[in-house]
């Protein structure tokens, strides 16, 4: 009886072991799928042209299934259509660009490594059928290892890797297949149209069905990456000389979009070799100068490598003088604003195409700013001051300078880029820019409460000439206040 | 007479545009030819293992070419041996854990693409032959185009991109071969064969040929990021503060070898992904914490922006007083000294997978330093000193003080990842590290005079607590003599 009872009681507990295992293992797989269906809404949600160009790939491979589907078509190609398969399988890719590099590298590689290949098996076949399949293996080893070392060529690597690969696949096919196919030249042949059908499958679709243009997205890209680096300044002159006067920090994303910046490096580069290959698009020519973007973003990552500097002096923990931030506080914040308005006019022209005028005025507006805030510094006296009090503001004083000075070289870099592109020139929108700040500003950063802070205000006003006079009571006003 | 000699003298010309113009050609197409040769020796010389890799993928070509060559073998498997080709050079790659990685997504994918591909013509069939193409190609849509989408999720694009594209190829090529072949199980037996076959040889030579664990580059790299990182910082300290004495300035190998740290995010994360794939090898174990080496790659990085906005000061046109910069000389030296050692020591404790416990010593060291330095900060006096001419100089101060609290992050994850990857323990080298230090530093930077800093004699001194009470002697010694 106890024995019944043990076995049985084992037993349920076997069966409570098990119901326990599978009840996890059942939340667990809940909980991936649950994971995999939020990261699937996120990658579409962050890129809509992803789900387009996936249903883009389905049709190029359903078209040239087609081959396979169709009698009359299958009897002109057979087996041999699985080529056209491959080809679009392998070179169909995100951008225009990228695809006309990988159709352009596989044809030309293809017909190359085809008739090399013919070659070697017409030279080997005259040096005897005994002899032959040594011949063919020498060309082979000595290709594929001459062709894999040119892969780590930096230039080669860049433009031409894919275009290698298949000049060493081609070749090592014709060859091996000589050694056995007869009517190698007309197999040959089958083969290269197979492939030009699919590649001209995906060439078709990716430049005529919702094209995605490399070069618009570098385009985009460094544009909106002048814009994050402004919105970061405006966002560091907001948390970091206003928040003690009891605002709102701005939103976290507004002071760390600059760090996609410091990576971008590899994303620039790519998508500057993949729009090298594409058409004229849009309102870019043939011979876009798409290499200049990368040295604006080079020059971009250079900035941010200082904003990355300048973000640690916002942890509230670092002990400040008040008094002195105070006396540099008005020159820094002009600077902020007048660099973060240059930027995001630079970011403007380019997206606009149009030539950077309105960036000039700003940056002769923060050349001024810089000469003001040497003269604050000249002219503070520090007596009194604990000096490791005022380290932390001469620091970011000292950095936002040398930032700014990156924002000219940003501006050259953008002005040169509009010779070279053909930018339009407009009239410059004084009036328009010494209206917009508030809004703009506004737009940006969240939450500003609607006692909205007078520095604004007065920057928005020393941006025009005019106007400057009454800047000027407005800042006495204000000093008055403070006091 | 005289048309003849017009015509005579045009011919001429023309001759000799044609000549002059085939010279420039030949000059041209020499100068690329002289330019692809020095293209070819840098590639080798940067890392020989390249030359060996590229004869390796010769051997694994060639083998699998043996398929056809060999009459017996050719019998068995006929033209699906070209799968085998196929499959060698799509998935041959430098690294071991690269090689595996699209080795065993190719395997998977295949596998699991070639089930799904039999049971859809399975079905196809069971709905009739009239029905059988619409519903082949509305598989081959649905499957190519979610196939395609999965590719941009982050997670799967890191470690499994090359399987989903095997993926949608092979259950294309399956459904639509489903179409025309009757005997599919026999075919899809055959490919997955000889695919199998590819594979295997690329494993082996991968695995057994002098092969390029990722695993290792990523732990070198790392190794040697933290070494450009400890040179820069010595490279520094003589140029900011020791040229101003008559030295010659360190070479800018030195000074800028910090620059590749800036962008080495995307190999770090490459690299750990495919060591991920790597079996245990040399001294590293089955699950060996590559993702903590990325953790480590991210701090040197932090590092490396902070060195990126120190490199500016050391332009010789920002004017600074020397009087002030005398005063924060000794600590900011003694700072960038311990610093570099400390950061040597981490490198150095990588590479010899030893704790880093001499690393921890200077971190102590350096943590007195930053004492030190805040302290000659606050004792400064400033009287009569240009507010201007100082900022330069507390700027070096302060971000030299953020970089190095970076070092103190660093030795933190190393001293986790020597945990977690059980390095082994060493007696501290207090002794060797105190003779040392004159020699590690002279190798670095050069060229550098005979007579050496009594700074880099002392910082080495203190060191030792034992020899603390000598290093003031020498101090004061110094004190006096400049004076």
């Amino acid at each position: 009886m106890d024995i019944e009872s043990a076995t049985q009681a084992r037993e349920c507990g076997l069966c409570g072991g098990w119901w326990r295992w599978l009840k996890a293992l059942a939340e667990k797989s809940k909980s991936k799928f649950l994971n995999f269906m939020s990261d699937i809404m996120k990658t579409a949600q962050a890129d809509p042209r992803r789900v387009i160009h996936s249903l883009k790939a389905g049709l190029a491979i359903t078209l040239v299934s087609l081959l396979y589907f169709i009698c009359p078509l299958y009897g002109i190609f057979g087996v041999e259509a699985i080529w056209a398969l491959l080809t679009v399988v392998l070179v169909f890719e995100f951008t225009a660009g990228a695809t006309l590099s990988k159709c352009m590298n596989r044809g030309v590689a293809t017909l190359l490594a085809g008739a090399l290949g013919l070659e070697g098996v017409i030279l080997a076949q005259r040096l005897g059928n005994k002899v032959k399949p040594f011949v063919l293996g020498t060309l082979v080893f000595i290709l594929a290892a001459g062709s894999t070392f040119c892969r780590f060529i930096p230039r080669i690597k860049a433009r031409y890797d894919y275009g290698a690969m298949i000049f060493i696949l081609t070749f090592s096919l014709v060859a091996v297949s000589g050694q056995r196919v007869d009517g190698i030249f007309d197999f040959a042949c089958q083969r290269v149209f197979t492939i030009l059908i699919g590649g001209a499958t995906c060439v078709v679709i990716s430049l005529f069905v919702c094209p995605v243009w490399a070069g618009q997205d570098l385009h985009n890209l460094i544009a909106s990456n002048l814009e994050k680096l402004a919105n970061f300044l405006q966002g560091f002159e907001c948390a970091y000389f206003e928040c003690s006067e009891g605002k709102d920090n701005p939103q976290k994303s507004v002071l760390e979009g600059y760090k996609s910046v410091l990576n971008s490096k590899a994303s620039e580069e790519s998508l500057a070799n993949f729009a090298w290959w594409e058409p004229a698009h849009g309102r870019f020519r043939l011979f876009h100068p798409w290499t200049h973007y990368v040295k604006i973003g080079a020059l971009a990552r250079q900035c941010s490598y200082k904003f990355e500097t300048l973000h640690r002096y916002l942890t509230p923990e670092i002990h400040v003088s008040l008094e002195f931030k105070g006396k540099v506080q008005e020159p820094c914040k002009k600077l902020c604003w007048e660099a973060s308005q240059a930027l995001k006019a630079l970011s403007s022209s380019i997206r606009t195409m149009t030539e950077p005028c309105d960036a000039k005025r700003h940056l002769e507006n923060f050349k001024n700013a810089i000469k003001d805030l040497k003269l604050a510094l000249e002219t503070t006296s520090l007596e009194g001051e604990e000096l490791m009090a005022v380290i932390p503001v001469v620091t970011v004083a000292s950095i936002l300078i040398e930032a700014t000075k990156c924002v000219e070289k940003i501006h050259d870099s953008v002005s040169e880029l509009s010779h070279l592109a053909h930018f339009r020139t407009v009239k410059s929108k004084v009036s328009v820019s010494a209206e917009k700040p508030h809004l703009l500003y506004r737009g940006i950063i969240k939450p500003v409460g609607e006692s909205y802070g007078a520095g604004h205000v007065l920057s928005a006003l020393q941006a025009t000439d005019s106007l400057e006079i009454c800047a000027k009571h407005l800042s006495q006003l204000r000093v008055n206040n403070c006091c």
